[in-house]
């Protein structure tokens, strides 16, 4: 076996970043700018502006109207108008004019009477003052118009250039460069081989970096070559602020990061006990921090957000600020290792009156979990993880306002949850339809999505509804009608033609409680096959669309799904028989506005024709409610 | 008395912009772009983004160390070691390298002890695919990554390339025209002149439209010429996509803006129910949106909020959401008309466990109330509004985790508060002394500024804190002696030198409750002086500085204030004597961290400097606290 670097301490979150951040109180910081403060959108100020002039910088009409001399209006009522003259008694004024000496008062154009081209009426006497904005009303010259640290907003920018400031100083925005590293990296739009895996990574830091006010460099990928990453890192931190380098932090046999950093600079950290993330490298190279980064996306991110983030902000004058957080109701068990703090992403929805958050994949290479994510739940160092049912703060990604107008699906998958949510807000789980249905009956999501054959009557999904809610008054949904079959490999090489042929090849299952696993059960059953006879019973997929991929591209032949998922991916397909994917719900819930939108979409044209393009589907009673007594 | 347009009719909010949008279905959108996701961060994808390719792209170890065929580890245990021959049984892998057949699983270097470098001993069998991320795992081929109408971040960024995809199709970014005009109206930095306004709304609308996705071009400042201010309108028109004209959306004399769109085009709504911001002009010309907004600041951003928003959102594929919102305590009685909806902007504070919310300034041209609000609370159109104490919704601007760690003050106004909250957040609204101990008793802050002299004892505060909160444990945190005096013009013309010659001069007085007219009614009752005597005494201005701003520019010879405030308007000062200005608290409320950082800035060497630079002021108990029992 060849030598790896077996391993890294792992110290607690905290520590870890307290001990950089503590080493890089000593680094050069660079100059502050001067800019335009038409330019200043979320920039940071490094001191507080100060107003140089009043606004108004004058006693200024507040209406359009007339600036009098209070003295003239005194007396003036319904039986004993005043009439005042113009030049004498008053001169016209639009809102913002000034109003100077003798003129005291403003009256508003609506409460004049016009009696010739130079005289008006009045019935009421004015107070000093009326309707006049005194010099500084607004701003006053010398006034804090906003702190230090403080990150320009548009009414920031209006109320600077009011106060007469036309530039302001502040905070640099810090360059931060991304070098991507690996054999296998190859660039987005590069040709596809065997083993290589398409830079996502570099792509996500940038968009990281910009949305956190520093101003990004993508360097070109590096393959795995001791000097070539060395001679890059030192380019890099000559041309920038902060330098990441991803990845190579952990203990592969190619992973040089640690040692040339051990060169070039100190390691301050290297391992956090942070999951996803724990291969984290923290250096400082030439008096600037260096980051090494893991390469799996999800673990990359959250030591991006750990680590990058307060260490550009130590740059940019940024507040590092805790998101917006709700309390939401588990509902699924959380185990996680008293040996690190884990960051677990959660879809969450409102489910009658309260926030239920559901735990996505937990997998470091899950990119697709952070783009699900509404949010994350963070079980401490010290905890072995939460129940399901248990209330757990969630950490948001999103405004609470589009949580609350977001549908919450959870079971059985099919790819028409994609193309409706493409219409409307919905949050959609993929567990399987008897997952789905426990979820109904623990409060957790609102619709069910299920296709479950009742083995005696041969009717789908109203016989499991009526045994798992005896109490409650429920409803169906009418879905799709679609066709299950077997997925094999274009141009069926094994000749399958049915459930009885799978033993002769290397199958792939779905995961327990999927639908499309009791239809095959129920299948093997009539035809007198033990399922131990079936090579591959035991590998799972967790949706159609991943079985498809399976059988497309690997040493599977076949697996049970959709035709959908066949067609898209390029595959085979034999008919097993149709079945009805159907949506379970209570009953008082169809009065929901996210509910009623949802069946809109079902019943809709639009939807239709997106069903006939996919292939494979029956809709003639898509969006009927059937109600369950 | 000349022509007005008088006046606009007013509709309700939604009914104006219904009428508004339903008009500008007809407009021509411009055409979406293809572009590179690496520019896509924060644009809006036109369509759904489905995945190109698998990732990972084939079977892959999820873990360093061997991949190995799972039928040679069997049998293995702690008893009856399995020794693995490289080459036959196993090959070594690193995170992330294709597994393929005969290979379907992977056991970590961690679990492996080396024989020699050809062979490895295993205690344990292993299951198929063990350690090995599946084809597809994270994105199958043909999955939807984002939907359509999405604004792209950085995760999405790295999922849509990991799935394939180098470019995607986005809504256009809309270009936004802004023309400032009037006569009156001076480019920031230009020389003033009586009566110039320096335009300040042009920056806040550039930010805003950047903020919101658009590209601002904001054209020079057009005098208020007819023929001018159309030829700039339709030179807008050619080159941008919506056209904002400010202001002349008004009633004025010079107000063309209005007979120009109608000349050009159609105005489809002059004048909304809505408070500040009525005049507003919704308008369409040349097939596009053009948009009159008011002068004024404030009714300009609301007008923007409420119309330009929804109309840019149109052209860029964002949804219009809500701002988060909180429920907060109303700290003060909120009157307003039935006649419109009005928009008040709020300081928001967390005082004991519940939100405070504190009205700001409600003019139309306040707009430092912009800068200085943590969100607004909408007073419906047919509501007259609310009491004090009664709960309110607050739409916020800013996260709610910072407004949970600001320190709410209420109370009198010094120019320290503002270094303060250079330092620590702090919210502080302006009432005067009395009124921030009221404010105190009911709850709605947690400390008050206060300078009460009992006229009595001559001592300063306490028995004021006494008298109010006889039932509960006080603290008074002590601030600053600072002198108070009268503010006079340069060189002191009319020879003031002390209370009794402001019988006099022309006066401007402070608000009732606040402490310095409490010592003004002092002085005057020692003197024997009926305040009817003093021209001005119903002069009100609500802070140090806008008397002496008064004094300083306008027709104004003295107002009473503190050193500082003479000093930075360059003002002469006349010493009436020394005072107390320290803040009133709960005891209780000692505790709170966010009054711990207060206490340890007032004690601070470096607030002492800046007390020294502005002079006036002494520090020798600063922080220190007393308890009144």
């Amino acid at each position: 076996m060849s030598k790896r670097n077996l391993y890294l301490n792992t110290k607690p979150v905290e520590t870890a970043l307290a001990e950089y951040m503590e080493k890089l109180q000593n680094c050069t910081l660079p100059q502050n700018e001067i800019i335009s403060v038409a330019e200043s959108l979320g920039r940071v100020t490094a001191k507080a502006v100060f107003a140089k002039c009043c606004s108004p910088l004058f006693n200024a009409a507040a209406m359009d109207g007339i600036a009098v001399k209070v003295a003239a209006t005194k007396g003036a009522s319904e039986a004993q108008p005043v009439i005042l003259e113009e030049g004498s008694d008053y001169i016209e004024v639009d809102t913002g004019d000034p109003v100077h000496l003798p003129y005291d008062a403003v009256i508003m154009a609506e409460d004049l009477m016009p009696v010739d081209k130079e005289h008006v009426k009045i019935i009421q006497p004015v107070p000093v003052w009326q309707h006049v904005r005194p010099i500084g009303e607004d701003i006053v010259e010398g006034e804090m118009l906003v702190p230090g640290g403080h990150v320009m907003r548009p009414v920031d920018m209006g109320a600077v250039i009011a106060g007469g400031n036309s530039h302001i100083e502040v905070f640099p925005k810090p360059k931060v460069a991304i070098i991507p590293t690996g054999t296998e990296i190859i660039k987005s739009g590069d040709d596809i081989t065997d083993g290589s895996i398409i830079d996502s990574n570099s792509y996500m830091f940038s968009g990281m970096v910009s949305e956190k006010g520093g101003v990004p460099k993508v360097y070109s990928i590096v393959e795995d070559d001791y000097e070539k990453i060395k001679k890059t890192v030192e380019d890099a931190l000559a041309e920038n602020d902060i330098v990441i380098v991803n990845a190579g932090s952990s203990a592969g046999r190619e992973d040089y990061t640690v040692h040339i950093l051990r060169e070039l600079g100190e390691v301050v950290v290297h391992g956090v006990a942070i999951k996803p993330g724990k291969p984290v490298i923290l250096a400082i190279a030439g008096g600037k921090p260096v980051i090494g980064l893991p390469g799996y996306p999800v673990s990359a991110y959250i030591d991006f957000e750990n680590f990058v983030i307060p260490v550009m902000n130590l740059f940019s004058g940024l507040q590092t600020l805790k998101r917006n957080a709700v309390k939401a109701t588990l509902s699924k068990r959380l185990v996680s290792s008293l040996k690190h703090r884990e960051y677990v992403r959660v879809r969450v929805g409102k489910v009658e009156d309260k926030f239920v958050a559901t735990p996505l994949a937990r997998g470091a290479g899950a990119a697709m979990s952070l783009v699900k994510a509404d949010g994350f739940c963070v079980v401490p160092q010290d905890s072995e993880g939460f129940e399901a049912g248990e209330e757990v703060e969630i950490e948001l990604y999103k405004p609470i306002d589009e949580l609350q107008n977001t549908l919450v699906s959870i079971g059985s998958h099919d790819l028409i949850l994609d193309v409706i949510a493409d219409k409307i807000n919905l949050s959609s789980t993929h567990v399987g339809s008897m997952g789905g249905l426990m979820a109904l009956k623990r409060g957790e999501t609102t619709i069910a999505p299920t296709h479950l054959l009742d083995m005696e009557t041969g009717e789908y999904n109203i016989s499991y509804i009526k045994n798992l809610f005896p109490d409650k008054k429920m409803a169906l949904i009418k879905g799709v009608n679609r066709i299950q079959g077997i997925m094999v490999k274009k141009d069926n090489p094994l000749k399958i033609k049915g459930v009885k042929d799978l033993v002769n090849c290397r199958y792939v299952n779905r995961q327990k409680g999927a639908g499309t696993r009791v239809l095959l059960d129920y299948k093997l059953k009539l035809e007198g096959i033990d399922p131990a006879q079936i090579d591959g019973y035991d590998k799972e997929a967790t949706t159609h669309m991943a079985v498809a991929a399976l059988v497309a591209r690997e040493d599977i032949d076949a697996g049970m799904g959709i035709e959908s998922a066949a067609r898209t991916m390029g595959l085979d397909f034999v008919v097993v028989g149709p079945e009805e994917y159907d949506f379970a719900i209570e009953a008082k819930s169809l009065e929901m506005p996210e509910v009623k939108a949802f069946i809109e979409v079902l019943k809709s044209e639009e939807f239709h024709k997106k069903l006939e393009e996919m292939g494979g589907y029956g809709w003639d009673n898509a969006g009927e409610v059937v109600i369950i007594e």
